[in-house]
């Protein structure tokens, strides 16, 4: 039941990464060798691919060019970071995974979670998560904790509104698709309740 | 029976580039309309994923990451150029499509090409090309053509023989899958004889 390739997902200013950090430092203080990553996580070529995906000149981007990008990207990060990492014993935490794609490109883009899910399932060799923890975020309150951060927008954080909501229906649906394997924390909290809340999942499954 | 998208394949130094220019000259000639075009072929987007896909510095590439990268590129090209254009009544004719991706990441890559052609069929939403013209050339008069022109190789050109032995095999593999679209020139003797017998059956289809 070890569960060894950990998942983050939510919409735009979630706390995610905050959350990641004191995880990880918590887990690499019960002597577990944590990998953390996020796509493109240090590959070069996926790098590339994530300039192409988010230069903010590139509106004429269509919506499958985009979920194709982001499968290439996903595919080369494994490869070159994640399976490695796996291989070599770690635990491996990482910052979105397919499942961005499903509620991003799937359900908030219109074009099927059904197709998106085949696209990255070869993309990926079927290689899913052992967990996914989605942080449950109102898009109203994650973006303006961003723009309070000052955090500087991409063309993903330009979108409207109503699109970040969608993203979060895209969500909500994913978690009763995979019941088992994404679990879902309430993230609209102070940060400290959210962490412990996470905390206990994590630790109660690897 | 009116051919409105045709597409060339052929190796490295097949002479499809030459081909193409006179065709496209010869059809406008009589009046028609033609779109010339190759991917990435002005499209922005496409450029930066063919800037990735042929950087002769990413020699980490996974062959799946160079599949979707291909896939999204197309994509991108279809939607902005060749999609428009079919909708404003030019015939277009476009240097390397499809079956590029399935000889050369399906077959010779060892893909699969059934796998390479679902993945496509996904990113083109199924818009096969109406008539296919492979230009075959044995893969050492091919390469021996390109040295003597001194044009500048690419990551693709490095290559071993082998491969490039494989992506014929690939595209004999195609004619023999899709014997009604896909039309196979014998491309090894004098370019006037090439030409000659791809004009016959391009002015035999349009």
């Amino acid at each position: 039941m070890n569960k060894r390739f950990i998942t983050f997902e939510g919409g735009e200013g979630s706390g995610k990464t905050t959350i990641i950090n004191r995880l990880v430092k918590d887990l690499e203080e019960k002597g577990i060798k944590v990998l953390k990553s996020r796509e493109p996580g240090g590959s070069k070529i996926s790098e590339q691919i994530r300039n192409v995906i988010l230069g903010v000149e590139n509106v004429k981007m269509d919506y499958i060019t985009e979920a194709l990008l982001y499968a290439a990207s996903r595919r080369q990060h494994l490869e070159e970071i994640v399976k490695p990492a796996l291989n070599e014993g770690y635990l491996v935490i990482c910052d979105r995974y397919i499942d961005s794609s499903l509620a991003y490109q799937g359900y908030a883009r219109g074009l099927g979670i059904d197709e998106v899910y085949n696209l990255n399932y070869y993309a990926t060799g079927g290689l899913l998560p052992d967990l996914t923890i989605f942080i449950d975020v109102i898009p109203e309150e994650g973006l303006s904790r961003i723009s309070k951060n000052n955090r500087s927008k991409d063309r993903l954080d330009l979108e409207q509104m109503d699109f970040h909501h969608r993203v979060r229906e895209g969500y909500l649906e994913l978690v009763r698709r995979f019941p088992e394997r994404i679990k879902i924390v309430d993230g609209n909290g102070n940060l400290e309740e959210v962490y412990l809340a996470v905390k206990k999942i994590v630790f109660e499954n690897i």
